[in-house]
């Protein structure tokens, strides 16, 4: 049995984010296969035994669970020191971009995404829309750091990368955003992060099916 | 001149977090009104001077400029001590509601009230009804927890609860969802933040004008 367990499915970007973690830092992991479409992160199982969030990913590890990516990598990042920002202003200067990931970067362009792929009975156009130019404002903010800074908190790759990793390597006909037309400085930070030793794509790393894509389907 | 300058307006429930640990931590601090419905966080002197993110709050403390409201509540408990989790256990668990607060309970309810009680033009019914069920969903979650802990990470308050009740003191009909009458767990909470010394209500606490109600408009 490996040391770190991951619930993930492979769609899923907040799960990838520690996963992509676990993997470039050399960490023994194996991952368990949620199964989302099938609703089970919401049933009253997960929430009793796994996760009262109703969310994936959750990492166990000695016989505790831990939830929520940004705590997950804070505490990887602690426990481990592999890409723990190396001082004090370097620390808050990748939490200030990890709240600013959670609360916009990824989660406009996941629920987006979910959206515009998916496609739940339902889904209302203005929503949809909405979404998108959210996820397209916060994105112009990340494109324009990203285009003066190799990395997000700085010179070297910390959790704050991996963190805002979560959702650009899926397919543009999947999120409905093109990052290599439209975002040049996220793409070519994108690459850096692909250089880095471990890197998979996310339904490469992660079992379970991908989401349809407006090609695809 | 206080050591802590906080941009903030008083209909900012993010820029509350922060004023209120500022208040109730007893520290030496005074508010700088951010002209927020004329576009000032979102205008370009803002975000090269100011914050890039195009947001409120800021602190600034020694020429020194902090944005993300958890980033900042972080800093400020590492460095003053006040309402700073005691163990590196609870330090995870604050950390994972603040990021489940950024990404749902706070995000989601405070759109839900932008919304619902601004109605910018175009406003369309189907985007507000989509945040109600998502904040909804969260407060449900944030109501569970809070039925069976004191505070948010244990049986102490921390940054955690200050980060969660950036939203909970305005009034319902101008958020749209009555606390007192649906999420009890989240009401008793709420009593026992409005217990501790220092405690304003947001519009008392800040300067700027109410953002209009169901009730008033």
């Amino acid at each position: 049995m490996a040391k770190y367990k991951l619930h993930c499915f492979g769609a899923s970007g907040n799960a990838y984010k520690v996963a992509l973690y676990l993997n470039c830092a050399g960490l023994d992991w194996e991952p368990a296969e949620v199964d989302f479409f099938n609703g089970q992160t919401r049933d009253a199982v997960w929430r009793a035994d796994i996760n009262a969030m109703g969310e994936a990913p959750v990492l166990e590890v000695g016989g505790r669970k831990f939830a929520q990516s940004g705590a997950i990598l804070t505490w990887l990042a602690e426990t481990t020191g592999r890409f723990s920002p190396s001082t004090a202003d370097q620390r808050i200067e990748a939490l200030r971009w990890m709240f600013f990931d959670n609360h916009k970067f990824t989660s406009y362009l996941a629920t987006h995404r979910f959206l515009f792929s998916v496609a739940p009975p339902g889904t209302d156009p203005a929503v949809v829309a909405f979404f998108k130019a959210r996820a397209d404002a916060a994105y112009s903010i990340a494109d324009k750091h990203l285009s003066a800074h190799p990395f997000v908190a700085g010179a070297q790759p910390t959790i704050a990368d991996f963190s805002m990793a979560g959702y650009v390597f899926y397919p543009a006909d999947e999120t409905g955003i093109d990052i290599a037309k439209s975002y040049p400085g996220i793409d070519d930070w994108r690459g850096r992060i692909m250089a880095l030793d471990g890197w998979k794509d996310p339904y490469d790393l992660m079992p379970g099916r991908r989401l349809p894509s407006q090609v695809r389907r």
